[in-house]
């Protein structure tokens, strides 16, 4: 048995580690990949900028070396350019000596990840204008942090906030401008609002949010960016930027062997994480899965969702039988003091579908307000309209909000009703909730409007 | 229309409250209590005295002028002494002048809570040996901090917990003395290990904990207590006493007119919050309620729950159908930096109750290990070893347990597998768990483990 998996981020990596083990050892596991590491967190790149840890190499998870040790083969800098489902055979090209080989599989597994969608913005190229994807990227922009006076960043969704997290902490002045009214996409427009008005009571002359603007032009030279000019005319000066608006699937490779291309533009996969050539898999941020809630394709590239996908993908290409059900849209991020926490269907996406929702808003204390630390959350929660079913929430505030859309994970995923689910026994005492907690207050209101709408 | 509540603490004044808010003007809704204050979180009490707040009034949640003004009339010190089924009737002493007068109710609301358990210990009645429970007890104990050198807490459940936090950070050195040789007996015995291991490693000569020992007699004299002896014949010197020895609800009020009282000391309720007699409910810490995971009679006295089901017995008491289906069992509880929480059965109860478990305790940061604020959190999973249902859940540690066990409730509640929940899709970034959640780590280990038995 000879499994091939090309890409050796997150999904790779726990595709060819669970593998391996679950493999006998005259069988072969191998990563290609055209990068120059192997499982790292790509997600923690902005909590290194900020300085929560000194080393680079903290973001590594397991180094190539481990990987042999183990009896997984790493090729690093080595790209897949073809895949030949007829003769199970793929074709690598060694970047560094150009020369390319043949290689053959029983299974192959595709974790070719994503890749950042770069903006059509003249002059794009200049120096100090980075991506926040690779430990390249996390090496260059810590590197350049120290000369750096003012800085803008491009895009206001999860890596764009975590981005500016990391740049106020490191004392940069720091415009975010986003081309939509609103931040955070992944929000209703009333949650975003919300993320938009928190942020500008906690800007404190240390950074700026611009919505419904672009960036039109960089301004500069040779030795790097001074400036830019807005689609709107605003002129701002920095020396370095940050592009954060959003990433693409590497599918091309995929899409060139004949394998499906699903509706959202990543791979399309069964819930065996099987795409539509036989013996060929697909797991991580390059795969579509299923949307739980609606049974309809999604793509949420996650680091979370990849290692999971990775272990059904490597089970199955083992010959073990396992089903990832797919997804719930479950995130989370952290933006200074606020919180930003979502599961499930948003209104918004739920509108597009044609499911008819309603939907609840509390802002509540997060614990009893006698607490010194109790801080408010905004919590959102919504439901069918015609059975009453829950199917989403999202929250924000300066308190804790992510376990407790955690909470509604479960609910979710379980089918749970908002009536059922205002009944819910959550744990009680001072320090952790006021007596009815923020989720059973909007659950409350939500059963109510239910039962009078 | 006329509603009686015998007791104003937590389910008193929210059934009285709700009553008031559901019916008509020209009905009545009446608290008689025998306590001096109504409407307070007894639950505060512990943060109270650490010093969160510096005056006990912020525990006072709503005044007995606030209840007026909203057309609740509130008798303070008014001693329910008779309940008169046949005529509708109860007999009520004023504690001040003694005299008694009869009142009639359409509806009455038992919400008479529970008292401190006095173990039958010689000299329990010195001066400076207190209970916590009223706001008398909050007063009397803060103000005996200043003249503290050392404190003894009998018990070591969730109170005795909370009282060692607040008297550690009162800078008191405290032994805390527990009966059996296990503290926080809700837990199963690994757990409670775990707790007492945690503690031990933070105790840093503030304070020390003592299990398989009892007092066995309280030292001193008229002006109050000068030490104990233990039934093992340590003597610790002590010049405060805090009771911890859990509570009994007060019950002889319905059990002398002849309401039920269930198999748990506590008064029988159905689903409507309605006792053996007709017009006559029971709320709060005197009633039994329902044990969702069996379906067997639970009590688990808890502010929380007294809300709900204060809600519950108001809207069915003033003719709205509702139900309260019961509890989880779920409870959180914090002692200086450690959290330990629980929800739905232990392995101890189920055993108790014949049914066969399955189980899985796992040791995990509860965010990625590089995060300057990750900590250590021990999780246990409890299922049900014929069908693989989540049973129960119980988190210790240093970092966020509690949220954890909340979305554990969700899934007990809605009778999810471990194999349903180990898919979950939780929310992941680096601040808020790490790539695999302790929770989704452990139901995949027992998940495995249900597989292979």
């Amino acid at each position: 048995m000879k499994v091939i998996v090309i890409g050796g981020v997150a999904a790779g990596a726990k595709a060819a580690a669970k593998s391996r083990r679950l493999l006998s050892e005259e069988s072969e596991v191998i990563i290609y990949t055209d990068d120059t590491h192997v499982s790292y967190s790509s997600c923690g790149i902005p909590y290194y900028i900020e300085g929560n840890f000194d080393n680079f190499e903290t973001l590594l998870v397991r180094s190539p070396e481990e990987f042999e040790a183990s009896g997984v083969r790493v090729f690093l800098r080595h790209k897949v350019i073809k895949i030949l489902p007829e003769s199970k055979q793929i074709l690598v090209k060694n970047l560094v000596t150009n020369q390319a080989v043949l290689d053959s599989y029983d299974s192959l597994i595709i974790a070719t990840g994503a890749s950042p969608f770069i903006p059509n913005i003249k002059n794009i190229w200049y120096k100090n204008i980075f991506t926040v994807r690779k430990i390249e990227d996390a090496i260059n922009i810590k590197a350049r942090l120290a000369a750096t006076k003012r800085a803008v960043i491009v895009g206001g969704g999860y890596i764009g906030l975590e981005m500016l997290e990391a740049l106020v902490k490191s004392n940069i002045y720091t415009t975010l401008i986003e081309r939509s009214p609103h931040i955070m996409p992944a929000l209703d427009y009333d949650m975003s609002e919300c993320v938009l008005e928190q942020l500008n009571l906690i800007k404190n002359n240390k950074f700026e949010v611009i919505t419904s603007d672009a960036v039109a032009e960089f301004k500069g030279d040779k030795d790097g960016i001074s400036g830019l000019v807005t689609e709107s005319c605003r002129e701002i000066d920095c020396d370095l930027a940050i592009i954060c608006s959003g990433v693409i699937p590497n599918v091309e490779l995929a899409r060139d062997a004949g394998i499906d291309i699903g509706e959202t533009g990543a791979i399309r996969t069964d819930k065996h994480m099987e795409t539509s050539v036989k013996n060929i898999y697909a797991c991580g941020d390059c795969a579509e899965t299923n949307f739980i809630v609606t049974n309809n394709p999604i793509w949420i590239p996650l680091g979370s969702t990849a290692n999971k996908q990775g272990r059904c993908a490597a089970l199955n290409a083992c010959g073990t039988e396992d089903e990832f059900p797919g997804v719930l849209a479950s995130a989370v991020t952290r933006c200074l003091k606020l919180t930003i926490s979502m599961t499930g269907l948003t209104e918004k996406k739920a509108s597009n579908l044609g499911i008819e929702t309603i939907s609840e808003i509390v802002t509540k204390n997060d614990k009893v307000g006698y607490m010194p630390d109790a801080k408010n959350i905004t919590l959102k929660l919504i439901a069918s309209k015609s059975d009453g079913r829950l199917l989403g929430g999202q929250a924000v505030g300066a308190g804790d909000t992510d376990k407790r859309i955690n909470t509604l994970t479960s609910a979710i995923l379980a089918g749970l009703t908002v009536d059922e689910f205002r009944q819910n026994d959550l744990t009680y005492a001072p320090p952790f909730a006021p007596t009815i907690d923020p989720l059973l207050n909007a659950s409350e209101k939500l059963s109510e409007k239910l039962k009078h709408q």
